[in-house]
């Protein structure tokens, strides 16, 4: 088989041929290996459960590519809630005529990730739809994690910490898709962030939430929606890369709200200041600092930024589109 | 808001006032409401997890819509796994345009099957596509249920038995799409089985699958391939609606083929058959019924069919693909 054919999606003899020669030569874990209708499981406690789709595009990408979003991106939102992911369940749409050749690629990445993740894939779906009734391939994975985070109040002086350098992944997919001439290689920051999990055995770590779709400032403006706090971010402070800062002053883009797939924004108390610091640039990002951090609510402002000239800006929730089929 | 645009897949202002003026209106869980990244779950013991992308062509049809259909499929894939279904995340993909009219009727359709089902949609995912990028919406669910089955092993001499009339599924959807005239309604059987678990207590009642793409025959067949045995069928038995029977003869398709969406097969002990077929017969469908039996494998056959002419037919899984798109 060179390209995936409507018989793939039936039900019958194609659709177990392509999951037992296809997707099984990368990713076989006991649970797939059954073939039922759904993974038994053991897990104990309080659980965490998420889920995503995926539809990218390109679906190759410097830095990644779908299969590597896919996981680490359901893998991102378990993390960021507290929770040590563990299985995962992968559903494709695919479209008539896409080669099998990609989805094999795809399927390597999603197993390289799942391994670094550490995360099993233990069930999955997969449709056909016809030519031109999708746009090559959309994933969905759902995620199931253990919880293991305490709550921890939020309070009034409390500092929000990023992880790294905000944007790469929106900048990476621009130049992907060839939307202006770009010197030199921007990658995606996509990733998975377990090596954010042992923050959680920190008393001090309150709040984590991955930077997606709606960049930065989205993720501060949630923070302060969902806490009722006003957060204060000193923009001298947020570590862009120099291609970000770069593409957004030629675009007229605002980097604040351009994507991420491997950046947390982390709220934690000031005593744990130097603690979370000094681990997320020894084993995350070197360019991880605390922006800013958490007052009482100011009128009905989420969050507000001390720009660099030294005036004050309100920041609201991404407003429009910016990029369409950015994850 | 008459139509989706790109916005409301932006991860900013857009999606948020979509979530919460139209998905809350119909679906509104504790934990929905928290917007947060991952829902927060209690379970305890085993959990059975599967999931399911749904690209059903049209989307409305009789006797269901791609609302009831996501819900149904998910929840019928846990309680044939022997899992009460507890929870459900729902995933979207839009092509730009779709009516906000038209997910508002799946909303609904989605809210009062999770209600029959007894299940809660906890977390979801939003995503908007270009026109002609997808064909209106396709939804992924997954879901999480409580394992509540015992392991029985299965013997030669079980009984093979059927819920209710395979194949309304797939003549209502041909009758749907006009593939062909047809006098009167056929209203696909679409529903979550849940009225099923009661039987997972009888120690007797050893394997469910519910049939849905292949159609019966390939549940047979999976049931010899995965357990080592061949199964006997009596075609004499199978109770066929009229529909089925008429439309399966006019266009020369094997009605043991054609895909239902609340129908299962279950193989139980001879000696908890009354109680079974009275369960069935009372609180699922008065055609539900013995309809073969388990015998040690016999060759390399999965199961065999003894056709109401008296011959014999050796039974595979669905080659090839009789209808697209039909889930």
């Amino acid at each position: 088989m060179k390209a995936i054919d409507l018989s793939v999606g039936s039900g019958g003899k194609s659709m177990r041929e392509f999951i037992e020669r296809v997707v099984m030569k990368y990713i076989n874990t006991d649970e797939l290996r059954v073939l039922g209708d759904s993974a038994i499981l053991n897990i104990d406690g309080q659980i965490a459960f998420t889920t995503d789709s995926f539809v990218i595009n390109p679906i190759f990408f410097p830095g990644g590519d779908i299969g590597k979003l896919c996981v680490a991106g359901t893998v991102n939102d378990l993390v960021v809630a507290g929770a040590k992911p563990c299985f995962l369940s992968l559903s494709f749409i695919i479209e008539e005529g896409f080669p099998v050749e990609a989805i094999e690629r795809i399927l390597k990445s999603i197993r390289d990730t799942a391994i670094m993740a550490g995360v099993k894939i233990v069930t999955g779906d997969t449709k056909v739809v016809k030519k031109g009734e999708a746009d090559g391939i959309y994933i969905n994975t759902a995620g199931i994690g253990k919880v293991i985070k305490n709550i921890n109040e939020i309070k009034e002086g409390d500092l929000v910490v990023i992880t790294g350098s905000p944007g790469d992944h929106g900048v990476a997919i621009m130049v992907a898709r060839g939307e202006f001439e770009f010197e030199g290689e921007v990658l995606s920051d996509c990733a998975p962030l377990t090596n954010l999990l042992p923050l959680w055995e920190m008393k001090g770590v309150k709040w984590m939430r991955d930077i997606t779709r709606g960049g930065l400032a989205s993720v501060l403006c949630e923070f302060g929606m969902e806490n009722n706090f006003t957060v204060f971010i000193n923009e001298e402070k947020i570590p862009f890369s120099p291609p970000v800062r770069g593409v957004s002053e030629i675009l007229g883009i605002d980097p604040l709200y351009l994507p991420s797939e491997g950046k947390a924004v982390i709220v934690v108390s000031p005593d744990v200041k130097e603690e979370v610091i000094g681990y997320l640039k020894k084993n995350v990002d070197a360019s991880a600092d605390v922006i800013g951090e958490v007052r009482k609510k100011e009128k009905n402002f989420h969050a507000v930024l001390k720009t660099i000239s030294g005036g004050y800006r309100i920041l609201e929730l991404l407003t429009g589109e910016l990029l369409p089929r950015i994850c």
